[in-house]
């Protein structure tokens, strides 16, 4: 890959926000510069959202429907588009209405779900095929995708799937913070059951291994620990040194470095990552690393009751291909107004773009 | 009170960064239109701390050693100080020095627990017997007091045995973030297991009361759920369902405003009450709550390894007298360079402020 990686971005569900937040990322010029990106979706949902962005934002973009990675143009100003012509042209409205503020008004639906999931297996397939160099993935509803017959809980699984992965881990990324999670959607009693030591080793590793793809040549890595004051001596829960240490012990024999050499306070832990003391922390449960993501990345506007900045980047490693995808919903409730922001999708483009040249060196 | 509150501020430990941080703080002259503040430690201490201030900072006030609140004179220039006279002139160096980073290098030590434990207890009694208006608190070593004989776990414990009390709860905050906990120093096993709906409503109430005593006319309660995604709809946990729900229902059922009738995502809660969708937090567990307020309060430089901002502030609610603290410990490391920062302490006099005069009124 002599060039800039070809990024292969699947629009997610038609009627959520993928293709109005595609458009807004694809409308920063500079992005041109680093990557060469592809959208694959639907030309209805994409014509769509070109209209309502010249109406609302004022952005002048047009379409270019390529057959295939080799026919795009990657220039500035046409959207290169693979349009797998799922979504009628009457299933979409002409333009976004002021006076109508959810144009769609649909939601989860199976054929906004087969859509989305046929997009995502379109752009892994091309990755696995050698076609793009990175994938990036816009939301898609895990309702929508069961309701059209796809039995999966969400993109992680998806990938999983169809690159016949088995050992994967996501990592939650807001610009210099990372966060690499020991369990997530389980309940707060399940994941106390789940700090292991070979499961936080396994964590650790995954962290180590991720940086190093993102260029990071000797990465420094945090582990939370599970209790209040890392339980304070034992008073307090025992986690942090019946698992935690020994794995710790463990992955600094094997020349991973934990600065401190022992599990840190979780209420501390962050404030030292975005302090630039850790790479990225190991996180013990879903909300350990979802809360200072979220109070980093997202700033929720009062007045106009909806979020200003939704910012953040969610990657999955283990997998042979490279995926980074937006760190949000399909945001259906407002999805159509054009309005969305779009700072996830471009974050996640330039974690993909890091990802893609530096397993290119 | 017509006049500004007075408020009785415990030096904190002696071998701590209380004195210096307490000058720091008196050295903001805007304060003393606010508040009239007095001093209660020790000469030797607070003459260091000056001596210091004025060496490494350039900030020069004199002491003025009063018997009581009465001879204060709560003018800018001076810091009023009631002299306990534990410490001796000895046990304190002359001066900072550029070459000794530690200048005291004492750490926790009964002379040092002992007196914070007086200072505290002084400042008490005197809110207590209406000579002072607010109590606020520098940080105190648990273990120092502890060698000093006094079997407390800390400040709070101190508080509701000298004033009888015995319902009382923390509240922390950052600017515009408040929190109340339902449990904090447990593990986190504990801390599922305290999550029962009787503890549940009495923090929602404590939450409701804290922010009218801090004037808030109509407070808007969050309530955060403790599985990730709040068990979605009981798929992991159902904490949400059996126990906070039915807390929510009994106290909007009171009237406490709770927007959305419903435990929120504890990854998203945080956001909202950041961008004014609350007034404060209800929060299941220690972290929940310290994580969030330290990503916003704390900033740690990393290359001169110390933290450069540690804001916060700990409000003891359900006491009869009002008691706002730091949100920091003792800094032993570092104590004494005359370098620590004050923000926190300033805030906690501007909490114990604003509750004094909405006492008052």
């Amino acid at each position: 890959m002599a060039e800039r990686p070809i990024l292969g971005i699947s629009m997610g569900d038609p009627f959520g926000n993928g293709p109005e937040i595609t458009v807004r990322a694809l409308a920063d010029k500079t992005l041109y510069d680093r990557c060469r990106p592809l959208v694959v979706g639907d030309r209805s949902s994409m014509a769509y959202a070109l209209r309502t962005a010249k109406k609302v934002l004022d952005i002048d973009l047009t379409l270019n429907v390529v057959a295939g990675p080799e026919e795009g143009r990657y220039e500035y100003g046409t959207i290169d588009l693979m349009d797998l012509s799922l979504v009628p042209a009457d299933r979409i409205p002409d333009t976004a209405d002021e006076a109508e503020p959810k144009p769609f008004g649909v939601g989860a639906c199976a054929l906004g779900g087969e859509a989305a999931f046929r997009y995502v297996t379109t752009v892994i397939e091309m990755a696995m095929a050698g076609a793009v160099d990175a994938t990036v993935t816009n939301a898609l509803s895990k309702e929508a995708i069961n309701m059209a017959g796809h039995r999966y809980s969400g993109h992680t699984e998806i990938y999983a799937h169809y690159t016949g992965t088995d050992k994967y881990t996501m990592m939650l990324a807001h610009e210099n913070l990372r966060v690499v999670h020991v369990s997530t959607h389980v309940s707060l009693r399940e994941a106390c059951d789940r700090v292991k030591k070979d499961r936080v080793l396994d964590c650790i590793r995954i962290a180590d291994a991720g940086c190093r793809a993102l260029g990071i040549e000797r990465p420094r890595v945090g582990v939370a620990g599970l209790n209040p004051h890392c339980g304070e001596n034992g008073m307090f829960g025992t986690e942090e040194t019946a698992e935690i240490q020994p794995a710790i012990d463990a992955a600094m024999a094997e020349g991973i470095c934990i600065p401190e050499g022992k599990p840190t306070p979780p209420d501390t832990v962050f404030s030292k990552a975005l302090g630039g003391w850790y790479d990225i922390v190991v996180v013990m449960y879903h909300d350990q690393g979802h809360i200072p993501l979220k109070v980093k990345g997202f700033v929720y506007n009062r007045e106009e009751k909806r979020w200003e900045a939704v910012a953040g980047v969610n990657v999955t490693l283990g997998l042979p291909i490279i995926r980074a995808s937006v760190d949000h919903g399909t945001g259906f409730g407002h999805a159509g107004s054009g309005r969305a922001n779009a700072l996830s999708l471009v974050n996640a483009m330039d974690c993909a773009i890091a990802l893609a040249n530096h397993r290119a060196r």
